[in-house]
Order: C-alpha cells, then structure tokens, then sequence
C-alpha cells in the first residue's frame, strides 16, 4: 500500500487523518457484542476520505486500485458486525457527503448511497410513498449500509426481507478493478452481488428502492399475562394479510424496565406485543389482541399529545434498539439473531424461553419469509464468558432453531454457514486485488476454511 | 305482503314495474351455471325502487317491514350464484342511484354502496391511492354488491380475502327491523354479520374500504411447456412477499382459445401464467419466469400503444372473466371453484388435471390465505348433466380439494358448508320477519335441513 502516492492523486477529494477522527470512523456498533469488542477494538484506518459526488468516489477507488490501498466503505456506521470496519487498514470511504435524494418516482425512490433513510423519507412522504422497510436506527443509518449490510426490519412483516426479489429495484455500483472502475447497473438477481456484501464486491453509488404507501402509523401496546398468549398474538397478526402492518414485535416481562420511557404503560411480570398498525387497522389490532386475552395499555392515536411527545417511536423499541436499551442500563447485556423455523413457532420459542430463563429474555420479531409468517428471535442475553455464550448459541441449535451468529464479523459466520458463490465469483471479477473490506469473506482470504472454529484474519492475531 | 300499501308508502321513491325491466332487474349472472339457470330462470320480483339517498333507502325498508314485503338488495346484479334473485318475488332494492364517493382519506375511502369499482377509483387515484382488490367485473360491479355477495379477488394475491380483518374498515347498513330501520355503525369482526351474507341480514347503506398504493401495472404473460412448470411459477411468484404484484392466475393450454384477443401471444399446446405487477417489478417478474423453464409472451409496457389498445386489461382475463370469456364461445362451458390446500398445492393441481383431462382445463387463481399462500381453482368444466358435474365434484373433494360450489343459490351450500352462527344470531334480531332475501340462508328457512341432498326454496318446487 502505498498511502503517500494514494494521497497525492486524491488530492482534490476532501480527507480526514486526525487519529482520533480516523478512529472513530473506523468503528460502527461492534460494541453490541463483547467478542467483537475485544478482537476489533483496536482496529483503525489510516485514512479516511469523503467524496462529494460520483467523480470523487470513483477517483479514490481508482486510487486505492492503483496504489494497493484496501479500501472499507462505511455509510453511518451503524452495523453491529464490525462490517464497516477495515480491518487491514487504509482507506475507509466515508459517503457521509453523498446524500441527495435523486428522484421520487411513482413506486421508487433513487438516492445516493449515503442519504439517511428518514431524510430520504421527508422527500417521499408528500408524494404519499415511503420507504418499504428500515433498520430501527432509521434515524441514522444511511440507505447504502443498510443495503450492504442489513437484512430487513421494521417494515419485513408485510415486504419479507431486504434481499428478497422486488424489495431493492437498482444498485448502481463502482468495481475495484482498475485505475478507472467499471461502473454496473445491477437490477434482479444481480443485485444481490452487491446487497448483504458487506462492500467486497463493489462500492454503492446510487440506489432506486421501492415505496410503500405513506399512511398515518399507530403505536400499540398490548399486555398479555403469560409470553404464550403473546407470542399467538404477535403470530396471528403477522399472519393476517388485510391489516396493513409495519412491525410485530414481542417482548417477555422481563424486558420491559430497559424500556424507560415507556415502562409506566407496562405492567409489571406481563409480556407484552409492540406493533405499528395503519391508523385505520388500529382498532382491528386492538381487538384481536383482547380476544386473544390481552390488554391494550397503549395507543398512541388515543394518547395526548404531551404524553405522546416524551416516548420514542415504537420502532425505536424494536430489533436491535430493544437490545441498545438494555445494554445502556446494563454493559453486561448482549443478544443473539435466532430463526425460530415454521411449523411451530410458538412451540420452540417457549422452548427456549423454558430452557435459558433470566439469562435470556424472548425478544422476538415477526416477518414475512418466503411467503408464510417468519419469526426471528433477538434474546438479550445476560453475559458471562464466550463458552457460555457458545453453549446457549449450541442450545438453539440443538433444538431446531438456527442461530445468524451476530459476535462474528464475517459474512459466512454471521448468517449464511457458507459462501455465497455468487458473490465469491463476482469479487474474482470486480476485486481482483482483495482490497475492498479484507477479512469479511472467509472464501476469498482462505477458501479451504473449517467453519469448525471461529475465523481471525490475520492482522487481528497480530 | 300488502303490495299495494307499499307503492303507496313509497310513492317519492322511483320505482319500476314495467315487467320486463322488473324481470331484467330480477338476475344476476346466475346463468353461468346450468344448474341455477333451471331452477332459477322464473324468478322475478314484483317491483323495483331505487332511492337515491339514505333517507329514500330507509323508507322503502321500513315501508316493506311494514307491508310485509321481501326485499331483495341489489348491486349491479354481476354475482354468479343467484344471490340477487328474489326467490320469493316482493321488492328488489336496486341500489344504482346509490353511487356517489363521499370522501377519500390518507388510506381509506367512504362511498355509498351502489358506487361502481372502476368509479371509485377514478376518485382516489389523484390521490396515488385505488381499492386493494376486486373481482374481474369491476368495471360493473359496485362496492355494495362486492361486499354483500364476493370473497375476494384481483388483489387477494397481495392482501388476502375480503373478509379478512382490514379489508373492510366500516359498513354502515339499515336492519330490517321496524317501520324505522336501526342503522348501525359496523366495524371489526361485526363487520362479517353483514358481509357475505347477500343481503339477508340487512342493507348496506355506506361502506369504508382500505386504500392500496396506486401505482403503474403492467400485464405480462409468460407462456410455459408444461402446466407442472407454469404452477411452480405461479406460486413462486404468489410468495415472492417483496414482489408487488395484483394478479397470479395460471391457465392452462386449453384455455387459450378462449381469450380471442389475446390468443395471438400464446403459444399453441403451451400453458401460461397471467401476471399483473407493479411496473418496477415486471422485470423482476420477467426473470423468474425465465428462470423457471418460461418465455414472456406479452408485457403491455414494451407492447406498441396500438396492439396494446386492442387487447383488454389481465384482470379480465382472470378469476370469473376467464370463465366468461369461455362461455360465451362455448354455452356448454360452466365452472367449479376449488381449493387446493398446502401442502402440495401442485401436487393436488396436477392430480386433477390428469384425472378430468380436456373435460376441466385447469385454471388457477394464487391468493394469500392466512398468512401464506393459498391457490384457489376455477376450471373450465364442459357439462354434460348435472349427475356428471357432482360427479366432479366428488372427485375433487375425495382427492382432498374442498369445493365452493358456484351451481347452489344458499351461502351454506356455496361454501361454508355450515351455518355462520354470528351471521344467524343477527338475523334473528335484525331480521325478525325473515324479509331479507328469503330462501337464501338455509338455517333461517330451515333449521334441521339435511345437507347430504341440495336445498331448493318452496317457491321454486311449486
């Protein structure tokens, strides 16, 4: 790597080298997960530079080919699998700078990759459109990360997950292969080359998603005396396809005292169903939830306005910001990604809510996967040592319900057990040096790896 | 029934009793059954009103509570299963001057019952919003009759049936309960007293119907070598909850010739799969045919204006329209309407379609049902008698593929193959009198009725 030479021929491109900048930009939420936290603490960039338009970024790309500077993108750094992390050093790609929103279009929004999804948002929202689906740091998190490195969220319930067909239109993307990039247009099963890549195959540089309609969304809280009663609850809404839904999430009693602001409506010892109804749904929501022997103890389409104001949005309570809550109150709190497999949801969530206890409170999130109702697990968990936590991720397993590993920074140990072959033949192609993200594909730094034991790239055993 | 005293408490309303007109007034599409156009052909009502407002509507109502009239309520008379038919003569409510759009909200719309589909619409568009779903006659129908009489349809591959929670938000209707109607304000599971019941709880005054996006749709047909290949596309596409689609219908070869238009694009001896999509999804659409052994035949979007003009819209290809346009070629078609359940939706298609062969070319309609994806079937059955068509019928029910028999006039007989205890507790109180649509629910007329043989209402035995 030559950064002197890098530096000269990025000149005109705006960069940051204060260390303690360049650290802080090397970081996004590892911290979520003790293990991360320990191997990438000291991981740090020697650079960072924020192109202001497409010019600028495919200047630097260039650059960094030519110069042999491993180059890491970074949107907000809002991940929490130390994806946006460059582990051999170099250039981190900071596309705070490029954040305009292009075009709304009837049905799609086409933005650059480092707008943030609520501004995005504020552009749709008076054509009646908005984003189909976002991660809860919606307030943060730019489109292009949560691209690169998410998967669905709030908003999964009714579209499925980020990667399915029709949930992302176009990805327009710069390769790493050569002085100046090859530019793609990815549309279809293309774009997953890019998407859920953690940015080793290519840089995103524009985006056209599709909307979903804008209406009026109501928070709704409703209580249940046992999690059993919840969890059908929680499932017989995702499964009723005429409530236009935008989350469904459930919470055991155990949960609620890291939800402060909202703990005044929660009452003690019951778990409870958080959901994000249509205004015009919220009174079917309610209904089905007493007849399901719950209590509403919240609306906010019936909450005064001041009571309103001091609580967070709802979404705010869920996927992973009910895990960033708890871990506020409590640094001992993790939590772990657990697909609880149909037929039988409510059956192996009880399971291991009975197994594990208080060392691991059931937080789970209904989706809709691959045309049925999909449910994921977010449990905190109350950590203690890494053998402890290989043992509980071994305990799901063991009982049906597989484990998308989030203390492990590699895409292939974080979810998918196994390469993606498409993109693992696309990066031969469009990252023949391996300088874009080093260290988060397995199959391209060591592909006769045994997923046996956990994966280190090799300046972090340094 | 005191006739003459009703003319004369109903004089503001218009009325008709010119015979023919009464007699034209008196059916619906009942005819596309062999069966219901024996036993139904003579009936014909006495009179019909058409108020033009909610105050002429409760007049004639309370005027035939107190008269002693039936009343039959009537849309646009576009049902298939002579539910609009006054088996025992009286009054038909025809509900045509009822057709205005009283106000269209961020997500729902208000309208009058006799307002037709295709005008409703043209209304909320402006607004990027339009109904989720409706049958193949929405250019005809009206909401009210939609309500009254349908299940589902263009649509229900997205958001399900229509007596699904949220798909209706409110009915206003007038009971049948005195020389004043109550009226009543339905919402939630009340909503069922009245949907689907043809008019024989009470008369639909006003409803609120849920909003979808109003996007561009394009029509594709994607032509395949076997059905087998045409049916896993079909139900790809019906769990692709990221692909926006309105309309998955799957026909069979044999089917072609009947879609005059259309026939030019479709491939002889080929099965087919007719798609309505999102314009941002037809590609994505095109590629997962192509990726299951298809070819697209037809995509309106890349099709000149001119070839396009000539040809109807998809959805008057599919559900009842297929039907039609079979009908119309061939007198001796009719039809049934199944369920193929999961698991093994293909499996169950397939099997039918080599038991019956060219007597009941497959035609298949994807829906979600509950949560997943649900396929309802509407083969074309060329008739010979009715000994044959039970026969059939049998058939499909012994091979695990419940029937809704379209050749019966009650709505126990049609499907539910029970009493809707909700539906019948209402009636007794709003209802009292039995006024409502005699003949059509079989458990008011006739309690301990023996559903091993068909019900046929006194009149018709006369």
């Amino acid at each position: 790597m030559d950064l002197a030479a890098l530096k000269i021929d990025i000149a005109e491109v705006p960069t940051e080298e204060n260390p303690q900048l360049v650290l802080q930009k090397s970081r996004d939420f590892y911290w979520y997960s003790p293990v991360l936290k320990r191997q990438l603490d000291s991981v740090k960039a020697d650079i960072v530079a924020r192109p202001r338009n497409e010019d600028e970024l495919l200047l630097v790309v260039g650059a960094c080919f030519k110069n042999e500077v491993p180059l890491t993108v970074r949107g907000s750094g809002t991940g929490n699998y130390g994806q946006a992390m460059p582990l051999a050093g170099g250039l981190v790609l900071d596309l705070c700078n490029m954040n305009r929103v292009i075009e709304v279009k009837n049905g799609t929004v086409v933005a650059e990759p480092g707008a943030i999804l609520a501004d995005i948002d504020k552009v749709t929202r008076p054509t009646g459109q908005e984003l189909r689906m976002f991660p809860s740091t919606y307030h943060t998190a730019s489109i292009g990360g949560f691209i690169a490195g998410g998967s669905g969220g709030v908003g999964s319930v009714r579209w499925g997950g980020l990667r399915d067909v029709g949930n992302i239109v176009r990805v327009k993307m710069a390769a790493m292969d050569g002085s100046i990039p090859t530019v793609l247009d990815l549309s279809g099963r293309d774009i997953n080359r890019v998407s859920h890549a953690y940015g080793t195959t290519g840089v995103i540089t524009e985006v056209e998603m599709p909307l979903a309609p804008a209406v009026e969304w109501v928070d709704l809280i409703t209580a249940f005396p046992t999690l059993e009663a919840a969890v059908h609850h929680g499932e017989a809404l995702a499964a009723a396809d005429g409530l236009l839904l935008k989350n469904v999430a459930v919470m055991d009693a155990a949960i609620a005292p890291y939800l402060r602001r909202h703990k005044p409506y929660l009452p003690d010892g019951e778990a409870f169903v958080v959901t994000i109804a249509a205004s015009f749904a919220a009174g079917d929501v309610a209904a089905l939830g007493k007849r399901a022997g719950g209590r509403v103890v919240l609306r906010t389409d019936t909450l005064e306005a001041e009571a309103r104001s001091r609580l967070p949005p709802a979404f705010e309570l869920s996927w992973n910001h009910t895990t960033l809550r708890a871990l506020r109150m409590d640094p001992d709190i993790t939590y772990l990604q657990v697909l609880y497999p149909q037929p039988g949801i409510a059956g192996k969530v009880l399971k291991m809510s009975a197994l594990l206890g208080e060392e691991a409170p059931t937080h789970l999130e209904f989706v809709r996967f691959d045309g049925a109702v999909g449910c994921f697990g977010l449990p905190l968990v109350r950590f203690t040592t890494e053998e402890r936590l290989d043992e509980i991720i071994a305990l799901h397993e063991d009982n049906g319900c597989p484990i998308f590993n989030p203390h492990r920074y590699t895409l292939e140990e974080g979810g998918m057990k196994q390469t993606d072959p498409l993109q693992l033949g696309f990066k031969r192609r469009s990252d023949p040096k391996g300088l874009l993200n080093p260290g988060k594909m397995i199959a391209w730094d060591d592909p006769d790896f045994d997923y046996g034991r956990p994966y280190l790239f090799p300046s972090l055993s340094a």
